[in-house]
């Protein structure tokens, strides 16, 4: 037998062992190595829209090749195939940029890109941030670990934050890293995933009964994965709530942009701003934004930001100490969130392209959610609510006794179970709802809406063509809906 | 008195808090703050070339404009303003790389490009990497932090890693923020900071008499601060003492394009592997490389990778999971990861141009390497050894007496007392050795070699009015060389 070695499984990190992260678990490695077997597999497993098919917004990346070879725009071949806008704004990026994209910038990013951040957020929401409150990040991931780092490492693993459940696992597999203490609170599926506040009220008692010290509160607005969009007034419920209790709160804002419905987003920003003194100095609120969703998709340029409000400025001196240990975000990001958050406007010679894209985008995911979620509730022993808003669709399974059974026998959930066998049979790999957390006894899948749309109807029809087959096969007296 | 809050500053990270990363400390605000009043800088602090004017290598950036807008291929216009080369390659990614860069790749980075640094790890050394022990990061660091993660948190805060003394600050300050403990070995600046394995024996027993668990041991080679570059023989004993002592190595490898003397660089991977059985299987390696430094010095585009030899594979599973929680690593990095493994051969329409652009930037900044040391060795109370490597100069200051007291005075240690008033009175802004620790009662400061060849007679005869009106201000009987 080998002698044991540092690096042995045995010897690492519990912390790092114990942590789930199941967006890239078991059906995500049955779905690699089914691909690497040359099966098809369709990856709805991540909000991934370019990897589907979905075409980059041309003005991004007219910009972006020009920051990178900036001779286009010297060569007069090269500049006609290039807008005015598009080489004007390149420029504007090199001038602020010293060095080009080439360079480390400052470890909060580039000044000139977090001014133009500022702007969007006074359009936005009428409000400007405050100095030295944004930090550009790789992807809005980054950020969220940045902040939960600083509030729960070395406190004598105790420090607790509620998330909602469902949630994406990027906060309990990062709690979970940092010590802290996960306090779920459950959103309720049959008002649309919408929030109770004597739910917020029983998970914070029930934490601090247990001698938690609770201190932040995550909410994901629209919802991921559940799709939900909140209300001005849910959210100056949970900002009221946060106050009383004084919780940090995190508004994961990514999808801010990808609304299929009437309802409009508020950010918690203004929501916090409109509520006047005092308590518009109260709530110690950060907000994540990225490059990575609505209609823009950028995900590999792993592109975002975050914004401190009524935070101590000697802490935001901390995450910038712990920003420069990488030096700075990836400088492409950078210019693309700047892109992202001031895109062309009417006059400019690309707006006319930039409006339809983004709207033919969205217009088309709206489609695309309400095809997917109809055609989940056709089928027997789903039921799926809308998504109002991001990019996923997350319907409840009721699935016969049987399937327990032979899922209990092969030691996985009933999820797992279910998806690892969707996954075999048509290919499409979907995130089971024990990845995301779920009342207990309720079982779910997650799929994105992210499919080009004209493939949506096939999709689905071979979904439920498996469904029904998965139905058959263990037919049992159906536990209750919801 | 304002009511305190959770995220106040003595609320939050005590761990955060007391780590230090003087790259971007005093010296590094104080030179922000003088820019920012309209004062010229010169920023030494940080090796970032193209903040300095270095030029990309034209390829590089080819490539990265066409991956981003891959319509440029399409337009006749502005293919013909591309090589071919250029085009085929990003053809190559774009085929390789699902959704092109706006697509999140696999958490370890797109297989693609993986292969191509398995290839130019086979070019460089003969040895392939195993399955599965490639990772892409955002630049070198984020590999560093994720390793060292990995091996020292939860274990009790007892883990510690010997460092080099004096080091880059990410080590001590990743090792600070994992509750590790840090156990310095001093390099010996007598003989080009050289290393010795009887101060590597000290430096262990000390730790173990303290009951430190000494787990893994960081080399940088070429030196960061120190510019030197280890022969063979050293990386031998180093390889047999962590064998002995049962360290996982790391070998930072960033700066082995910056070499100026002919010293060749030797990976340690390579002697590892011509050392045979068995002990080419008992050592745990993981080695670390970037876009960032060499000839390209693509620092904002944060590439990097690290492998993992003789690592178990479970444990890479867990650095797996760790990477996955931020989905991946930015996609242009990684283009830029592959192009910089696998540049232009000859043959190539690109070759001629590469090989000049690689060329002239290397030997551009030996001379400048040679010119700085010896401007420093010029000067009173400085002794400068070469820079064989990597883009740093780091002079021993001998200062007079009333220095160190005036320091001591204003509660800093003298070289940051010097620093300051050097950027103060010259705008060059410099790091202190401090900053990367040194043997108790030297000072050195230590600059980037990277200003403009043109440039740098003026800048080092800047210094020296500087240096010698400090020396005659603070006049005394010098305290003894080295």
């Amino acid at each position: 037998m080998a002698a044991s070695k540092t690096m042995d499984w045995e010897n690492i990190s519990k912390g790092l062992k114990e942590m789930k992260f199941e967006v890239r678990g078991a059906i995500y490695d049955a779905a690699m190595k089914r691909s690497a077997a040359g099966k098809p597999v369709l990856f709805l497993n991540v909000g991934n829209p370019h990897a589907l098919g979905q075409k980059p917004i041309t003005f991004m990346r007219q910009v972006l090749s020009l920051v990178m070879a900036p001779s286009l725009m010297e060569d007069p071949r090269t500049a006609s195939a290039f807008p005015s806008d598009a080489i004007a704004r390149a420029k504007k990026y090199l001038a602020m940029m010293t060095g080009g994209v080439g360079a480390y910038s400052d470890s909060r990013g580039n000044g000139g890109v977090i001014e133009e951040i500022g702007q969007f957020l006074v359009r936005r929401d009428g409000i400007p941030p405050a100095p030295n409150t944004i930090f550009l990040t790789n992807g809005a991931s980054e950020g969220v670990r940045m902040c939960l780092r600083a509030l729960l490492t070395n406190s004598g693993n105790n420090r607790g934050v509620m998330t909602p459940i469902p949630q994406y696992p990027l906060y309990t597999a990062s709690i979970q890293l940092y010590d802290g203490k996960l306090c779920g609170y459950y959103l309720d599926e049959a008002s649309t995933w919408g929030m109770k506040m004597c739910e917020l009220k029983r998970s914070i008692d029930e934490a601090r009964s247990n001698g938690i010290e609770v201190v932040a509160m995550v909410f994901i607005n629209p919802g991921n994965p559940t799709g939900q969009c909140l209300s001005l007034e849910d959210i100056q419920a949970i900002i009221n709530f946060c106050i009383e209790e004084k919780l940090v709160l995190f508004a994961d804002e990514v999808y801010q942009e990808n609304l299929y419905t009437e309802k409009p987003f508020v950010s918690a920003r203004k929501v916090l701003h409109d509520m006047g003194a005092p308590k518009n100095k109260q709530l110690e609120l950060v907000s994540f934004h990225t490059t990575s969703k609505g209609a823009w998709g950028e995900c590999g340029l792993r592109g975002g930001y975050f914004e401190l409000m009524n935070v101590d400025p000697r802490t935001a001196d901390e995450l910038y100490k712990l920003a420069s240990i990488n030096l700075s975000p990836n400088a492409p990001g950078q210019v693309a969130m700047g892109v992202m958050t001031n895109p062309p406007v009417p006059g400019d010679e690309s707006y006319p392209l930039y409006k339809r894209e983004i709207d033919e985008r969205v217009a088309s995911l709206g489609r695309r959610a309400k095809m997917i979620c109809d055609a989940f509730n056709s089928c027997e022993g789903i039921t799926c609510q809308p998504t109002e808003g991001s990019m996923y669709s997350f319907p409840l399974l009721c699935l016969p006794k049987a399937a327990m059974d032979a899922a209990d026998a092969a030691g996985v959930p009933v999820d797992v179970f279910y998806c690892l066998q969707l996954l075999d049979q048509t290919g499409i790999s979907s995130t089971p709802g024990s990845a995301f957390s779920q009342v207990p006894g309720t079982f779910h899948l997650r799929v994105t809406i992210l499919p080009p749309e004209e493939d949506i109807a096939k999709m689905m029809a071979d979904f439920k063509t498996f469904h029904d087959s998965f139905m058959k096969q263990y037919r049992s007296p159906a536990t209750p809906k919801l």
